[in-house]
Parts: C-alpha cells; structure tokens; sequence
C-alpha cells in the first residue's frame, strides 16, 4: 500500500515552531522575541480598513462568487503597475489572482510538472514550494547556493534533465534575505529558454527591494512568457496575510490550465480581500514607500548590530527583505539549538535544517530570522540575548 | 513528455457554459434565465454584512494570519453545532476550517491517496471531484446511481479492489437533488469500513434538506472516525460564496496531514471571512430556517410546474436542496441542447455530460437545473419557456 500524497513531506514548520512555546513561560522582563514567521503582526492601516469595511456593507458582489482567475480591475491594475514598474508590457489577460501566493506556486507547479518530473530549488529552499513538489509527487532537485547565497546558472544548467520542469528563484529571498542581481536573473532566464523550461520567479518581497527601480528586467523581452513566471503577494504590501490574495504571471495559455487547478481548489479568491488588495494598490504607494524605509531601516539595524554577535562566532550570510539569514557558532544542530532558544533565550526562529534537504548539513549550522517584526529596539534586544548564549566551545 | 497534471483534466464547467453567453443578447422581455451554478445571487443579511465591517474596523487580528486549521472559535462552533444536530459526539480538534468545501475534499482527498490509486464516486458527480482526482493522478470509478438517482452499496462493494482508497457521497446530492436515506449512508459506512477505505459525506447542502432532525446517524457510532469524513460549505447557508469558508471533519491524526496540504496550498483560511461564517452559525439560525423554507417552496414549484414537461416527454429524475435533475426529450446531446438553449431559449444550465463520465451516454439525456437562484415565477417562466421548444420526434 503506498502512502498517501500528504505523508510524502513533512509537517508544516512555522506550526511545529509555535508547538515548541507550548508550556514555555516568558517573564514580563524577557517577552518572547518571535522572528519565526514572516509576518506583519500590525493590521492593515485605518483608512484601509475602513475601505474594506464600506465594500462590506456596499457592494453585493465582493460577497459572491467571482470569476476563477480574479477579479478584473485587479488583474489589470496589476498589469498597468507591473508593466509600469518593470518597464514592459504585461497585458490584463496574463495575470490571475489567487488565495495567497503560496497557491499561485501551487498552481504554477500544476501546470506544468507530474509524477516523476524534476523542479530545481536553490538552498536554502522555501520549504512550501518543497512540501508541494513533495505532495505532487516531483522530485526536487537541490542547487547549493554559493558565495553570499548566490545560485549559480550553470550549476543549474548541470542539474537540468529530460525530467527537469522548472528552475524556481526566490528574490528578494525567503530564507536569506539576498537580493539576486538582475544580470544573474536574466542569466536563469536564458538557461531555462535554451532547456525549454519554465523560470518561476517568486516576488514576494519585491516591495521590500532595497534598489530602487525595476529588480530585473525579464518583462522588456516581448517574449517573457515563453518562460517566466512571476509570482507575487499582497500580503506584505498590504498587510494583508490574513486575507490570502496573491498573484500569478503567465501567458494566457498557461492560464487556462491554471484556472482548471484555481476553480477545483478554491472556485475563486476571496472577493472582498481582492477588492482590499485593490484598494491598497490603489491608495497606498505613498504608505507602502514608508513601510519600505521602516523595513531597510531594520535591514540597517541587523547590519549595524551584527559585529557584535561575529566576535561571538556568528556569521551573517545574508539579510534583505524581511529576512536575516545567519550561520551560529555551537555544536549543536540548528534543528536542537532553535528549540533551546526558546526557554534559553526567549527567542522563536526556524532552525536551517527546516529549509535544507535532510542530506545537506549546512543547515545544521544556520537559522532563519524574519525580522520584519521587530524594530531597532527589538533588533538590539534580539542580539544581545544571542550574544548572552554560551559561547562556542562549551558543550554546546 | 509526460502530461502536466492540469492538462489530465477537463476545462471548469461553469466557466465553460459563462462563455456561451458571449455575444448572445438577451431581450428585455426575455431576459437570460441563468440556473448554471450553485449559488445565491443575494449578499448575506444587512446584519451580517454590518458584522463583517465592524470585524474589520475593529478587530486587528481579522487581518492576519490565523492557524493553519482555522479559527479555534469557529472549529468550536461547528463541533457544537454538529454535535447537537446530529446527536453525537464531535470534538473540536476533529474539526477543522478550509477555503471552501472543494477545498475541504481537495484536502481529504491528499490524506487518503495517491497516484494510481482509485476512488469511487457513484454517478452524475460533481465534476469538480472528478477533476481534482483527474489531476492528483488517482483513478475515478464511476458507480451509476440507480432508481431516484440512489447508488447501491453492494454495487460499491464490487468495485473495491486494492488500490480503493475512498468511495464518496454528495448528499443532497449535487447535480441530483437527491436526498439519501440515513439507511443508505449507514449502508455505505459499513461498507467501507469493512474494506478499511474512507467514506467522505459532502453535506455542502445540510441546510436546505427537507427532513428536519439529523439527515444521517454517522455521528451516533463512537468510532466514526475511523471511516468517516465529513465535509461541510459556509456558502450556502449564509450566502458567503465569495469568503471561501468550508469545513473537513475528520479524525485529529487525519488532520494532522490535512494541515500539510492546507499549509502548503493557502496557509490558513480567510480570517475575515471565518469570523462572518462564526456570526452566521451564532445569530442567522432563525433567518437560515426562512432560508430553507424558501428554498423548500421552490422545490415543491418545480414538483407542482413538472407535469406540463411531463407531457413534452421530459422526466424529473431527482430534485431537492438547490438542484433538479431532468432528462430532456431531443435527439441531441445535452452538450448540445445546453448551448441551444442560451439562443433558443434564454436559459443557461449545464448538461448532464459535465457530471458524467465520457464513456457513459446517460449523461446526453440529461440536464441539471439549479433552480436556487429564481422564485415560483422564475421557475414558472422557465418551465413555459421548455415547454415551448420543440417537441419529440422532430429534427432535434
């Protein structure tokens, strides 16, 4: 009897993360430091709110169901801002809208890969896209980041296979933070053009890019989507997580297959989160400009504080976005050690391992921290319990 | 090349038939009668929708992420609720809170199988679990329902080999209409328990059943977990088809790999839209009973309008909750007659073939009428207009 589709991966770590507070007690003079999900933990701003609370009450439609692919004066707005912001064409009819991007992976992956096919993932991973390519029954075939966890195009045009569907970047990245240069985008676009596979480019974070301008130039080719896929999510933006709206860039034949997976999963987004991503994309650019400075601004912070935790043995691989990625200095695996955070150190971070293959032991030595949770204060106050722990060494 | 897994599929049905109406006009005096989709053409309750908005002025964490499994509140509110209308014993930690029921099967369905494996689904289906086993690579087995649109358990049993993982009932039934008797869903439960495969019971329509009291004692047997899975739609009820809020009821270690799938594919469901789905089930009961009587008042207009079809040769299959299930009197496909109907006649419904098999012609006799969306003299006009085609025996 084979096992069923969900018992091929693993259980959710952000869910095990926060299984690990269970009975654990923070004394009010030591709260706990959670930089394990990468998540606003404030709502989305007042007169947003208040927008989605008048679309409640005034507009039937944003309580019914929807089309499939998402609402229109969302896809296109997403196109005229994209087109705008990436200087190319991106017409209404190759965006959709999803519940979330997680989903638009998920509905990227659908279209284009099944059993026994490959899909190429630089580590450290997101380990969402593993857990659905694991679900899917495809095989993900790890490509070892390098120098300033930079993957390499031709270590990747090495891995490709007749199997290979898909190289996935990440970027800015999700665990480590790094901004990939558009010249080594555009590299991975030309390997998965001359292999005749997809290049999905997953932009999660583009709105917290710290280059100013477009973060690559893959849409001034007229025929980006031949290959590229671009995904994004509202709900950093926006603050908007609770509300699952996301993003899916494709050619419209694409998603025509996409929107066979979107209407069996879900039937459609949820109307009245498109209409507050809408709002947002609408209203909130001066807004989002702030929250983007407040977030480098952090991003500074981690780099300004950082010395002090390297003369205890710590290395910073990379920090961007919401994200530093760092390399600690015990014995112990990041696996043990981020539990030990916990009741040592008041401190919630997921370990490496959790975005390694299990036969990659660098990640035993690495954690991720989402530190867009926390201000400089809490930056400070984050490094100095770090730089309290046991220094390497001891039993650790 | 092997296929990608959405193109193992068909395109989605109700969006197929939307596109029949393109540059169809409909004249004022005759204007499209649309009974092609489930859903209620209403918004919820002015104090629902009032609730909604005051939830996202004033509670922050209606905008975040929540857990995986969904709002500990409203998974405590379905147990509640369930447990008492049922009369037996549903803990909270077997419930758990999807985006949407077809997600709800989605993810039951991830738990149980995998690629080559077999699932029963008797006949019509609803083409949306056809298309989900399509694309997870599991195999469908059709079991044709017999007379009143009832599938036969015994039959079932002969189906089972090996690789069955799950046989799956919609009751009501969509497309049919069909209510199935508490002996028959028992009948099936011992069945599949016996075979030591899941019994998945889509009660996406409870609200509007014609029985008072419990439709089924499932819930009665301590041990109905271990078989059962129960599958539930905040849709209807509330008229929340664009929030996206299901319900999966299962055991606790079921939804431990349920909550990979859920993690992976959405990360949690809308939060907004659960604390709506919460107000429903704490304050719309009385308004959800006038509900289901009207919904009740249509099913007995199309029972009182029938027999003038009748007369023309057409026969009312099944009929109950939102759906009428008829066989026409034309030579043609229904495949056909559905997109004659939209000229000929202003109607939009689908055909039977989109919830059969392609190797079963039962489905070119048929149609489904989802009469939900119009009153009695919604349903009278539309009898009249069928009425008024064609008869038996000439060119059609």
């Amino acid at each position: 009897m084979t096992l069923p589709r969900t018992a091929t991966t693993f259980a959710p770590p952000v869910m095990e993360a926060r299984r690990w507070l269970q009975g654990v007690e923070f004394p009010p003079e030591r709260p706990l430091i959670n930089v394990s999900q990468a998540a606003p933990i404030d709502p989305p701003p007042e007169p947003l709110r208040q927008a989605i609370a008048e679309t409640a009450l005034a507009l039937p439609s944003a309580h019914l169901y929807g089309p499939v692919l998402g609402l229109p004066e969302l896809r296109a707005e997403v196109a005229a801002q994209f087109s705008a912001a990436y200087g190319g064409q991106i017409a209404d009819s190759k965006v959709c809208i999803t519940s979330g991007c997680n989903q638009a992976f998920c509905a990227a992956m659908m279209s284009l890969a099944d059993e026994g096919d490959e899909v190429i993932l630089p580590t450290p991973y997101y380990f969402n896209h593993k857990m659905w390519l694991d679900m899917m029954g495809v095989r993900t075939v790890a490509l070892p980041s390098g120098q300033g966890l930079l993957p390499d195009p031709d270590l990747a045009q090495a891995l490709i296979t007749p199997q290979t569907r898909a190289i996935v970047l990440v970027t800015p990245n999700n665990p480590g933070g790094v901004e990939y240069p558009p010249e080594l985008i555009a590299a991975f676009r030309d390997v998965a053009r001359a292999a005749g596979i997809a290049l999905i480019v997953d932009e999660t974070y583009r709105d917290f890019h710290s280059q100013s301008g477009a973060p690559h130039d893959l849409f001034h080719d007229p025929d980006w989507s031949d290959t590229v896929i671009q995904l994004y999510s509202f709900s950093k933006a926006y603050r908007l997580t609770g509300h699952r709206v996301g993003a899916l860039i494709t050619s419209p034949e694409r998603l025509s297959q996409v929107e066979r997976f979107l209407d069996t999963v879900t039937i459609c987004p949820n109307q009245l989160a498109q209409h507050a991503a809408l709002w947002g994309m609408r209203n909130l650019g001066q807004w989002l400009s702030g929250e983007r400075a407040e977030i480098l601004d952090r991003r500074a912070a981690i780099e300004d504080g950082f010395p002090k935790l390297e003369e205890k043995g710590w290395k910073l691989l990379g920090v961007g976005a919401y994200f530093a990625y760092v390399q600690h200095p015990f014995r112990r695996s990041s696996a043990q050690l981020a539990q030990d955070l916990v009741k040592d150190a008041g401190i919630l971070a997921l370990p490496g391992t959790m975005f390694m293959p299990g036969d990659d032991p660098a990640g035993e030595r690495q954690l991720r921290i989402a530190f867009a949770n926390i201000d400089r204060g809490g930056i400070t106050e984050l490094f100095d319990r770090l730089a309290a722990l046991a220094p390497r060494g001891v039993s650790s």
